[in-house]
This record gives structure tokens, sequence and C-alpha cells, in this order.
């Protein structure tokens, strides 16, 4: 078993990585004591994990809700009916949340544990790489409003978060890739020899060698939480996190939520944020050439749909939250590990690199 | 004008109060730089008020939101629909909520604030005596949930407080009664000199004298702000807060909410809380009827409900959130301006002390 911690002062937590660890009581005896829990999941994983989570807990468990599958449920509608389970159950503010699943449950169960009568602690046991390597570390919670993804929301940490990588085999191979994405993308951010290592050990990963994938999500955690430890609001550094993330979310917007994974849109925005790298005179065309090719490797699209024009782009873009005062920033790349945030990007320069990465372009 | 500051470290805040607050630009301008603003009111102090709030904040208002009236509308289908009206106004995360109105706009105002794109900024402008005293200090924002008042929320402190005296002028004559219990029990639970200027200056504040009121309001505030520089997260202190609150709430849940003001159900727990003090040896007789003398001569209820027997003002009391541990806890008089937090009640001594405050009993 692999472990860091994230710190936050007060609010610092572990991060446990290994094989098994839902076997493991002594891992959640710390939160458990003298206190019940509720336990937040989804049809799928309830299914393949809920019956060892139960054992883990023991005779803790004061309640279970089971989330339909689907990010169309991340709504303050679910946020109601799971507030209404957890008093009916008679949950207090002593409670322990437990959220099993992806980022779906992972987001709207730290959410509800961020509200419950104005908040009680969390466990987060994400099941799938994306979540374990990002929706896990960071505290950020919330659901979607029909107007904007996770327009709604709080920064919540958990007590703790528990990644037992036996559950990633159970986990679709295209969600496995999307995931992917988001490792390679601390490589790419602020951690040049983690990306040379993942050039070199893709076919591992995509083995699912189990000791390749705990030194990634190892290592993808120890770099978000290195991030994350150091700017906790997203006042600024936190911002390099969403490297690929401003085209990305307007891919997922524009070609329909649920369409595109998430992974996919950011490893397609990755490339178009280091193509605009490009342009700029900040990346070497090789450079360039590297992260396509990863991506590429990985089975992930490396091109903007065929069907959203640059001119659908920007306003997609436009509409994203992180615009500050009517500027869309962007971040870009430097070199390989060296990521920056700008705004001043000219508007020339951003639709030549929206034409130059459409599908078929 | 009178400004206090409630202490939290980088989340510190000014309350200003005084007579013709709404005219002053000065003070929110510090607020305003660079941003848009975006108001929410209902519809009763939206018709009063809304008029000199918008002059106030001039051309950064991106939009107004007005809320039908009624502690009914304080839910999480609200705050979707006040979310809704931000992102359509294309309001970021730079932009400044401001609450316009009383307990409820600034519950649900305030929770918008701590929940919109997981936290933006928002300045509180109470109406009502209730919200002056109470609802705008300390940071306590929420929603509720069918199966129980505040079960939804967050703690999240406003940039400033801006207390315009003017408005009670207006505020109904059994709301501004209401208010005065909450400002009662400021001298009750820790400042027995002010409890004796309430007693010696009520008549003055029932005839809504400007001064005794500013200064009263001030001396209420100035008494919260202190237990909540204490104790931000209600671990322990905070819990002084709730004196007459375990009666009270389970008054307005037992009769229905909206049928007694939140005020007028603290002030009959206020005395039954002295009754049971009295009961247990902490509390002179003496003191309890001053404490409710004052009361009765502030037009406020003394006796609990006839309609709400023990033994369901105990199961009303044991769903209350302040249950800790399947304890309900009380605050207790060890004298007027000596408060006390306890579990450790007799049940027949409670159940004595439900019978003799039930009115006609």
């Amino acid at each position: 078993m692999r472990t860091l911690t994230v710190e936050l002062g007060s609010r610092s937590y572990p991060i446990h990585i290994g094989s098994g660890l839902y076997a493991r009581p002594d891992l959640v005896a710390p939160y458990l004591a003298g206190r019940g829990t509720a336990i937040v999941t989804n049809a799928t994983v309830g299914a393949l994990y809920l019956p060892r989570v139960r054992t883990l807990l023991g005779a803790t468990v004061r309640t279970e809700v089971t989330l339909p599958d689907g990010e169309q449920h991340k709504t303050l509608a679910t946020v109601e009916r799971i507030v209404g389970e957890l008093l009916a159950a008679r949950c207090d503010r002593n409670t322990l949340l437990v959220a099993l699943g992806g980022g779906v449950v992972g987001d709207i169960g730290g959410f509800v544990a961020a509200c419950y009568q104005r908040g009680i602690d969390f466990l987060q046991l994400p099941t799938t790489l994306l979540a374990q390597v990002d929706s896990s570390v960071g505290g950020k919670t919330g659901v979607n409003h029909v107007l904007g993804k996770n327009m709604i929301g709080a920064f919540h940490q958990p007590r703790a978060v528990i990644i037992d990588t036996d559950t990633l085999r159970t986990l679709p191979e295209r969600e496995f890739r999307a995931g992917l994405a988001e490792v390679i993308k601390y490589g790419l951010i602020r951690d040049a020899e983690f990306f040379d290592w993942c050039e070199r050990h893709l076919s591992g990963l995509l083995a699912r060698d189990a000791d390749a994938l705990a030194f990634a999500i190892e290592r993808s955690c120890r770099n978000k939480a290195e991030i994350v430890a150091l700017d906790e609001r997203e006042s600024g550094l936190r911002a390099l996190l969403n490297f690929g993330h401003t085209f990305g979310h307007a891919v997922e917007a524009g070609v329909g939520y649920g369409e595109w994974l998430h992974g996919e849109a950011v490893a397609a925005g990755m490339v178009a944020a280091a193509e605009l790298s490009c342009r700029l005179g900040w990346l070497k065309r090789e450079e360039y050439e590297r992260v396509e090719r990863v991506l590429a490797a990985a089975g992930l699209p490396t091109r903007l749909p065929a069907a959203l024009e640059p001119a659908r782009m920007r306003a997609l873009m436009a509409v994203d939250k992180k615009a500050a005062a009517g500027r869309v920033r962007f971040v870009l790349l430097r070199g390989i590990g060296d990521a920056v945030v700008t705004a001043d990007v000219p508007d020339g320069q951003l639709d030549r690199t929206l034409a130059a990465c459409r599908a078929g372009g």
C-alpha cells in the first residue's frame, strides 16, 4: 500500500492506494469511533462493491443510498433525495458519509457532506481511474445546473481517500482510457519525468498492470495534492489543473454532455492547447508531437469534433466559468512539464488553432 | 452610525448599523470595484427598498431576483432558480451577491453565495429585527428540507453587513416583537447588564425609538459576534445561542411552521428553559420571574401551546438536529446572563417542566 498526505493544515487527509484495501478495516477504523455511517453509491458500482464496503463498515452503517447511473442525476434534486434518506435514517451532524463510486458519486456525495446540517465528514472511495487521480483529490464537490456543469458546489475536503485499485479491473475500457488522459496531464503541466515515464510505460498501463497503475495513481495524486496544498481555493496555481479543460469543456457542452467522456474531451483539448502553445512560439513542434503521440497511443481522441466550428467553440469557451472579467483564460505549455495560465491569446491565433485541430481540418 | 467587526481572521467583516445607510455609497464602494452585483430580495421588501439599493449599487447591478414571500420558498428549488438567473445574467465567480431582506432571504441568498460556482462574496442587508440581530451574524446559511428546517446549508461569512434601521419602520408589529425575543436572549445568556437595560428601555424599544434600537442591535450583534469569533463552526460555545431553541424548534414544528413566528416560539422556549433551570436548582425563582415578565411585557408568548402535550414535545425535541448521540442538549441558566449547555436533564424534570409551561397547564 502507498500512502500520501494532502497537506491542508487542520483539513489534511491521507490517500491510501493499493490492492485489497476494502478488506482493510484498520484504514477506516480511525473515522468510525462513536458514529454512524451513510453510504452513497450508484447502481453499477454498488452491485460490484457494496457488499465488501458494507462488511468493511460493519455495524456503523445507518443507511445506503444507491443512485441511478449517470451524470444526468448529478442535480440538486438528487441532493434533496439523499438528504431525505439521511434524515429518515436519523443521521446527525456526527455521521460519516462514505462516497463509493466514480466522479459523479464523489461530487454529489461530497456536496451532500458539505451541506448536510451545514457540513459532515466524509470518506472518498473512488472506483474509476478518473476519480482516483482527479475528483477525489482537492475537495471540489458539486452538482450541475441545467445551464452549466458544476455550477453549484462547495470546497469540502474528505477525511480520507481510499483507492482500492482492484476496482479498476471492472472498469470499462473506454472509461479507463479517459482516466489516462488526466494521468498524462499531470506530467504535461508540472512533471516532465512522469510524462517520460508514461510514454515508456503506456503499454503496461493499458494492460492494467497493477504496479504500473499504483505508481501512476500515486504520482498523479501527489502532483495534484502538491498543487492543492499550495492553492486550496483555486485562486491561481490550481488553474494549471485545467490544462486542456477550456477546450474540453466546450467540446463536452458542444456535442452534448455524455457523448464524449470528460477525459476524451480533455485529451483533444490538451492537443489543442499544445497546438496553441506552438503557434504562440512557446512550445517546440517536436514537443507538441510527443503530446499528440502519447494520447493517440492511449486510444484517446486528439482532434476536436468536426461538428464544432471555430466560432461555435469560441462561444462555448466564453461561457465557461473560468472566464474572468470576460476574458477566456488558457493553460498553455512552455515545454513538457511547464504550464502557465494566460488570457493573452490573440483571437486570430485561437481561430487558427481551432481550425487546425478540428477533425478533418 | 455604529460599526463593529466580527473577528474571524481572513474572513473578518464589519457590521454597520444606523439610519439612512442605504444612501451611503461609501459603505459598499470597497466591495464593488471591478465586479458586477446580483441582488436577491423578496416581493415585500423589494417593493419598499429595492429602488434605493439599486441606486446604491448603480451600474454594477447585473440582475435582480425577487422571490415570493415566505419560508415555504426556502428550498433547493429556489436555489436552483436563483442560480439559473445568475447564470443567465453571466454572473461569474467574481460577482458580489447582495441579499436584501429578512431571515429567509439572508439564509437562501447566503447559501446561493456559498454554492454558486463553489462560492462567491456576498453582502447582507437585513431588513427585519430578527435578521439584524441574529441571522445576519455568524455565517449560517441554508434552506429547508421537507423533513426538517435548515437541514441543507453552509457556513459562509458575508463580506459586510449593512443594517439600515429605517427598514424597521415598515416592519409589522408582530414580527418586530418576535425580533425582540432574540435581543432579550443575548442579555439572558451572557450579558446581565444588557438584560437590565432591556427591562428598563422596553417601552422605548416597543415605540421603535431610533437610538434605543441602534443600541440594542449593536449590543446584540456584539454579543453574537463575540461568540461566533470564539467558535465559528459551532463546536461548543456557540450552542449557547440556542437558548430557548430546543423547546422553540419543537413548538414551531409541532404547531406547523409559520403558525408561530420563530421569535415567538423562542420566547416561550426561553421561559420553559428558565423553568427547567429553576427545577434543577440552578436559577432563582425571582430570576425566572424577571425572564417571564419582560417577555410578556414585550407582547411575546410565555407558554407552550396547549395543543402540544409533554410526550409530543419530547418526541419533537428528539429529532431536533441539536440532539447529539441520541441525547437532547439544553441550554439552561445558572443566573441572568450565565447560560450553560447540558444533556444531563432527568426525564421527570423535563416532563414536569413541559406540563408546567403548557398554556392552561
